[in-house]
C-alpha cells in the first residue's frame, strides 16, 4: 500500500514533469466565506486536473517492458487526459474507455494527447467486456484512477505541496477539503499530511445524492450511491468508496462534507469572479464546502482539482450564478 | 528612472504580500500556435491582475507620513483595485476616480477593497479637475499608473520571475510578449530583462485602434490614438506612450504587434479551455499575439495581465469562440 516513501518517490519521478500548482487565495472570497480559504489549483494542472499526476505517478512506476507494449484506463475524462498525456510523453500505446455522455472538451482532449478513444453507452455496454478484451488482444496494463497504490502516492504529492505551502503562507492547524470521488486525491494527501503537516485533517466533499464516502465514513463501512448518474460533478461520481482508500480515510479523516450542484456552481461563479480560474462542477465542490458549510474550522485549505468544463455549461453558470 | 536596483528593491517589499505567479503552458495550445508559448498569469495576482505590484510598490515607497494622508488615483479599474488594496492593506486612506462606464466588477471591487469611489462621465466630467481639486482639500498623493518610477519597479518584479522561472522551464532566447496600455509593464519587464536576461527581448501587445505604442515605436516618437473609447480591450486603452516608459522601450524592444477584438476574445476562449485561465480582453492580446500572430519566434513567453470580467462578456466570448 501507499505510505510517505512511496509518495516521496512519486513526487520525485514527477518532478519536472508535473506542474508546481499555486496556492491561491482571495480577500473578498474570505470574506464571503466567513473564514481564511487557500485554494490548491489543481485545475491549473497539466490536462487541467490533478490526475495527470497518478497517471504519470503509476506510468512512470511500470517496468519499461510493460509500459511499451501500452495501458488503458476507464475514465470519464480527467483519468483519461492524464494517462494520455503520461503515455505520450513516456511513449505508451494507450487506450481509453470513455462513457458517451462524458463532457466533449474531456473526449476530444483525450484523442488530442494521442489517446486511442473508445466509447461505450453507459447502461448499456459492458465496458469491462470491452477493456477486458482489449487488454488480452493487446497485452494493454489496466492504470486504474484510484484503487492503485502508485496512483494514489501520485495524488499525494499535491499533500506534500499543500504542507510546504500551507507553511509559507503561516497556516498552522487546518482543514483540507479535498473533492473525493473514490478517494485517491484524499487519501494520497491525507498520508502526506500525516508526514508532513498532522496538525491539518483532510475531509471530503461530495455532491448530494453520490456522498457514498460521507456516508460510509459514518457507517464505518463501504456503502454505495442509490444511482450511478444525475449530478453535473461527473469527475467524482464514483459507485463506493475505493478498497484500498476507504481504510486509510477511516483512519485519517474528519466527517464527510455534502454540497448540492447548485452550490458547487455558485462556488465556479465566485472562482470566476475572485480567483480568475475556471473550475469544472466536479472541481468547485470542496470549494463549494468551504464557502457555504459551517460544519469548519476558521482556516481552511480546500483543493480545485479539475477545471475541464464544456463552455456551454460555463455559460449557463455564469448566467445563473455570475 | 527605474533601474534594476529599484526593482530589486520593489520585489524585495513585495514579497510575502504580492503572489508569485505561475508560468503557465499547455501542449494543445501549442499546437495550435505553432509554437511554445509560456504564459505568465498575473491574472492570478492579488486584485486579479499585475497591477497590484506597482500599487504595492508605489505607496511602500512613500514617507509613512505622506502615506497615512491618503492617496488618490484615476483608473478604469485594475490599478484601481490595486491601489485600494495595497492602501488598505498600509492603512492609507483611498480615492479612486473610475469613469461610470468601468466594468462593474471593476468598480464594486475597488469599493469592496475599501476605497472611496468617486464616478466622472468619461468625455463630459473633468476628471483631472475632480482629482486635483480632492487631492487639495485632502492632501492626497497622485499614484500614476505607469508614468511613475516607483510604480515601473513594482511591474518589473514580473520581469525578475519571467527570467528566473523560464531558466527553469528551460527557455533560452525567446520574445516575451507584454499587453500594453501606458507601457508601465512592458517597461519594467523589458529593464528586469536586460539585466537577468539578456537574450530575452520584449515585444509590446496592444488592441487595433489603440495601438499607440506599436505606431509610436515604428515612427520614433509618441504618437496618439485617434479615440478614447471603442475596443473591448478596457484596461488599455491609453492616449499614448508614457513619457518615461516610451524611451525604454524605444531602446529595449521590439516592433509593437497587433491584434484585433476578435482576436482577443479567442485568445480568452483558448486560456478558458487550455489553461483554465479567466482573462479579461485587455489581458488576454499578447495571448492572442503568440497564437495568432507569424512575426515571433519558436519559443515565446506572454503575460496575462488580468482577469477582472464581467460574467456576461465572458459569456458572449464563450458563446462566439468557445
Amino acid at each position: 500500500m501507499t505510505d510517505i516513501t512511496r509518495i516521496e518517490a512519486a513526487a520525485a519521478r514527477l518532478q519536472g514533469h508535473a506542474r508546481l500548482t499555486p496556492l491561491l487565495n482571495a480577500p473578498l472570497l474570505d470574506r464571503i466565506a466567513g473564514r481564511r480559504v487557500f485554494i490548491k489549483a489543481e485545475s491549473l494542472q497539466l490536462t487541467g486536473s490533478f490526475k495527470f499526476r497518478g497517471g504519470w505517478a503509476a506510468l512512470s512506476a511500470l517496468a519499461p517492458e510493460v509500459r511499451l507494449r501500452g495501458v488503458i484506463a476507464f475514465s470519464s475524462g480527467n483519468h483519461a487526459q492524464g494517462v494520455a498525456l503520461s503515455a505520450a510523453r513516456l511513449g505508451a500505446p494507450c487506450v481509453i474507455i470513455m462513457p458517451t455522455d462524458a463532457p466533449q472538451v474531456k473526449i476530444a482532449n483525450t484523442r488530442a494527447y494521442g489517446a486511442e478513444v473508445v466509447l461505450y453507452r453507459r447502461g448499456q455496454d459492458d465496458r469491462d467486456a470491452i477493456g477486458a478484451q482489449l487488454s488480452a488482444d493487446r497485452g494493454l496494463t489496466l492504470i486504474k484512477p484510484y484503487d492503485d497504490p502508485e496512483v494514489i502516492a501520485g495524488q499525494g504529492s499535491v499533500g506534500l505541496e499543500i504542507a510546504a505551502q500551507s507553511a509559507d503562507a503561516g497556516v498552522g492547524a487546518a482543514d483540507v477539503v479535498v473533492c473525493c470521488g473514490g478517494g485517491g486525491l484524499s487519501t494520497g494527501i491525507a498520508l502526506a499530511l500525516q508526514s508532513r503537516a498532522p496538525q491539518m485533517r483532510v475531509r471530503t466533499a461530495e455532491p448530494a445524492g453520490f456522498d457514498d464516502m460521507a456516508r460510509s465514513l459514518a457507517a464505518g463501512t463501504r456503502l454505495g450511491n442509490p444511482a450511478a448518474t444525475g449530478s453535473i460533478c461527473d469527475a467524482i461520481l464514483t459507485p463506493t468508496p475505493g478498497l484500498l482508500t476507504f481504510p486509510v480515510l477511516q483512519r485519517l479523516a474528519g466527517p464527510g462534507l455534502v454540497v448540492s450542484d447548485d452550490e458547487a456552481m455558485r462556488a465556479m461563479a465566485l472562482a470566476f469572479s475572485h480567483l480568475g480560474l475556471v473550475l469544472e462542477p466536479g472541481g468547485a465542490v470542496a470549494l463549494a464546502a468551504c464557502l457555504f458549510r459551517a460544519d469548519l474550522g476558521d482556516t481552511v485549505v480546500c483543493t480545485a482539482t479539475g477545471g475541464n468544463v464544456d463552455p456551454d455549461l460555463f455559460r449557463t453558470v455564469l448566467q445563473r450564478f455570475g
